[in-house]
């Protein structure tokens, strides 16, 4: 068995990476990072030493261009405004649209992206970090129907060659951050936040979840944030 | 109403691009054109001139990077070559694999970008020229099921925003082309051969298909051939 990994540089797919190189051994797995336009480069930053930490294959793509016509607040080329403070207060104020937040369709276009490249790769197998705090209708591409749909697609679609798993789909953040943690996955080498400062916001809702992940665990997050 | 139409400049796409268009009207219409690193540009150079032809908007993308680790034939990196005769034929002496024209997930990634894309440009729904004349045992990306698949994909991770239809997917290639001569679709900007010289080969799988479609409707296929 040969796995490949959706791999941002973030809390989550890198213990997802964590977990396939536990499972399937680290010359049968392939990390994929893949940009889509967003603001700064640290998460790319982070899957590489992440990536190099582990000494496993990393492939990048970069598919900005797809984004072209988005309105997306994490878009480089919008220079918007990133929303801050807890997701569930965002939604509160949303009224039924998805967050500024949400990239169109990111997470099926990039599993697809590894769907193609798995096939390429004799991959039987992708790793995908999506987790049950993600806020489905925030980001309707991180729900567990979801990635039932993608997986019968990629499935049906790569000749029944390749599945989706999403080993912590129903796993909260916590839970995610319990198993980094006894795993002794390099937390410190990873990027979360929507900013692109020398140090994490601390306000965004990402920040905010990966925060409270490791206060759950009752362990300090090993990276610096420019707030206490 | 608004549609997004995958578009490669071959016979189904653009009937499929033709439908749209008397529908939604041209100007409820985006064609998406993908290059994927296929051997020659007469794909792209036909998507071009049907476009202009209806002046419909037309955006162009180049994903050949994805498949930089396929064998597939129909990749100009691999310098293979490409399988000739009918696609039943072919099939026969497979033995249970895909066919080598085969392009891993192609279809599956296409759609994936077209939803992104439909999302930021406000379609609700994509077009796709799949039929059932598509041998899914050899391209398991064009079968009725992962139509199905695909589409609760992209419905649900658009957060039920776009669907994704094949008009032809129950059809015949010859149909197909009864309603294009119907709908005067200019064939003769069209090409459809795996090859890229000047005139299409009449050989390979999807030459012979074409010229049989136009048969069925005892109509000449107003494209030249190498062969009579």
């Amino acid at each position: 068995m040969k796995a490949l990994v959706l791999f941002s540089g973030g809390l989550d797919s890198t213990t997802a990476l964590a977990m396939a190189i536990d499972k399937y051994g680290v010359d049968n797995v392939v990390a994929l990072s893949v940009s889509y336009g967003q603001k700064h480069n640290k998460e790319i930053e982070a899957s590489n030493k992440v990536a190099k930490y582990y000494g496993v294959e990393h492939i990048y793509l970069d598919l900005a261009k797809i984004f072209e016509y988005s309105d997306c607040s994490l878009l480089k080329k919008n220079n918007k405004d990133i929303p801050l403070g807890d997701y569930s207060k965002q939604l509160e104020e949303l009224d039924g649209d998805t967050l500024s937040t949400y990239v169109p369709f990111r997470n099926g276009l990039f599993l697809s992206s590894a769907a193609s490249i798995a096939l390429s790769k004799g991959c039987d197998i992708i790793y995908y970090g999506a987790h049950s705090d993600d806020v489905k209708e925030a980001y309707p591409d991180c729900s567990k129907e979801f990635t039932e749909a993608i997986n019968r697609a990629i499935y049906l679609g790569s000749g029944n060659k390749v599945r989706v798993e999403g080993p912590f789909v129903n796993m909260h953040k916590a839970d995610i951050v319990k198993y980094g943690l006894e795993h002794s996955v390099p937390y410190e080498l990873t990027w979360s936040c929507y900013e692109g400062n020398e140090k994490a916001c601390g306000k965004c809702g990402t920040c905010i979840d990966r925060l409270k992940a490791f206060k759950a665990n009752g362990v300090k997050d090993p990276i610096e944030y420019e707030v206490e």
